[in-house]
């Protein structure tokens, strides 16, 4: 059926068990039979970049994802070259790791100012700079549309459409946008832009949106099927468009994180399948 | 200069002095020689109508708007009749209180709902139902763009464009829209859609965006200047666009109505001043 996303597509994002080593999350996604893992840089280094390759290939997973680079929207010239630096590192991470994705937090208005043209020239400039790179590894660099409640403070780019206007820019084969239902859910160009972004997609991440919006908003996210996304109708239009990559279960949450990794994983794969499975018959709006 | 507003177009909505009744709201309006006030439909109700009506018009103040119709998402029959009803009742009082603009929350999805499109479908059925009465009592109907944090649970409508899109359908002398800068000031595409609105903006409503959100994310506003929001170029695509009318400053912070009123009152004045009275020398993006 149209939109049908199999188990055979899932991969946990390690965000989603936060707690976890990067072992121990290898394991989990082999004990649950999880097919893919989306990696975390930090855990990654705490692991050691090597160790880590060879444990997730030893584990016959793949690796959705690279999470993450970005953060560009730095504005004094060490800042930016520091930036900068670190998103080539990401980038050949990405690569030794066996990925093709690195996904990108562009960052949100530099301290003190206001003109969010300045902070998006600021990415589109950096994003060209890593161009070159980014072909040289493999690598794609995923834009990702943030909601609009973190414009301020972590990506100024939010509307899926922003993110597929700044990607169409570059090579296909350097720059994509991932789309993340908790990010872009509520926009009612979203069937229009999941279409414009056609195989520019290079990753796909779900969560739900779960009221109320907890004091930190960060950690606002819930399995799916505990808030209030359609996501039988968005992956509907994400495979419609062309993408045939893993599907990353990317949940923030405190009380998910303190749960048993086990049951979380559990979980994440039968919502999965309830939500991913056979929803697809709706069809987005628009 | 361009997108200058003075504050002989200042307006205080009642929501910022929201311990005030509407008799100590006029008064505060008064002493600070704010011309133009908004006016919520519970203090119009505590204050009795006719009074209220008659302490403005005493008062020489304008009426900006009333606050608020909407709450449209309902899904059943008796509901639906309810919320009609209830808007009918307060094209009627905006009438009444002399204000051209009855400002609108149009509704989140309803409950246990997941589809957008029904949601917006129900919206757009409601405000058809309710133009003859607009027509009939002057009063347009303003449909305000929420921020997309509300989506869920207040309003689907999450974008000016989305606003606009929908105005467009009915006649410009019955409904038009309101840009909320705390809900609109991320999107890539405001200029554009300011420009597109035109003559159908029927409010202008002013207050900053402040980091972190607090707990309720309802009361993260702040007075201008306090956070991010570049006001000069908000409001010189506004003026652009041909509206003439009050601006109205509507702040819901806890710590604001906490505040003595004339301290709030006399920063709302400064604040207009500076943000407003000349900041408007940069362009939106886009």
């Amino acid at each position: 059926m149209n939109g049908e996303i199999g188990l055979d597509r899932l991969s946990l994002n390690q965000a989603t068990v936060k707690r976890l080593g990067l072992d121990e999350a290898v394991e989990l996604c082999v004990r649950h039979e999880i097919p893919a893992i989306g990696l975390w840089r930090d855990r990654v280094a705490e692991a050691g970049l090597a160790p880590a390759a060879a444990a997730v290939q030893a584990a016959g997973l793949r690796v959705s994802s690279l999470c993450r680079g970005g953060f560009f929207t730095v504005a004094d010239p060490d800042g930016r070259r520091t930036a900068l630096a670190d998103n080539l590192a990401a980038l050949e991470e990405a690569a030794e790791l066996g990925t093709g994705t690195l996904v990108l937090v562009c960052g949100g208005l530099p301290p003190g100012q206001r003109d969010l043209g300045l902070a998006r020239r600021m990415i589109e400039d950096a994003i060209g700079a890593l161009v070159p790179a980014a072909l040289r590894c493999g690598v794609r660099l995923g834009i990702e549309a943030l909601h609009p409640m973190f414009c301020a403070d972590r990506c100024v780019i939010s509307s899926l459409g922003e993110a597929v206007d700044l990607a169409l820019l570059f090579p296909a084969d350097a720059v994509g946008v991932v789309v993340d239902t908790y990010h872009v859910w509520w926009d009612a160009r979203l069937a229009d832009e999941i279409a414009r972004a056609g195989r520019r997609i290079v990753g796909f991440q779900v969560c739900d949106w779960v009221l109320p919006l907890p004091a930190d908003t960060l950690l606002g996210r819930g399995h799916l099927g505990d808030g209030c996304i359609d996501f039988g109708a968005i992956a509907a239009a994400v495979v419609a468009a062309g993408y045939s990559g893993d599907v990353e279960v990317e949940i923030f949450n405190a009380e998910v994180w303190d749960a048993p990794p086990d049951q979380t994983a559990a979980t994440v794969r039968e919502r999965f399948a309830n939500a991913l499975g056979g929803g697809g018959a709706r069809r987005l709006p628009g």
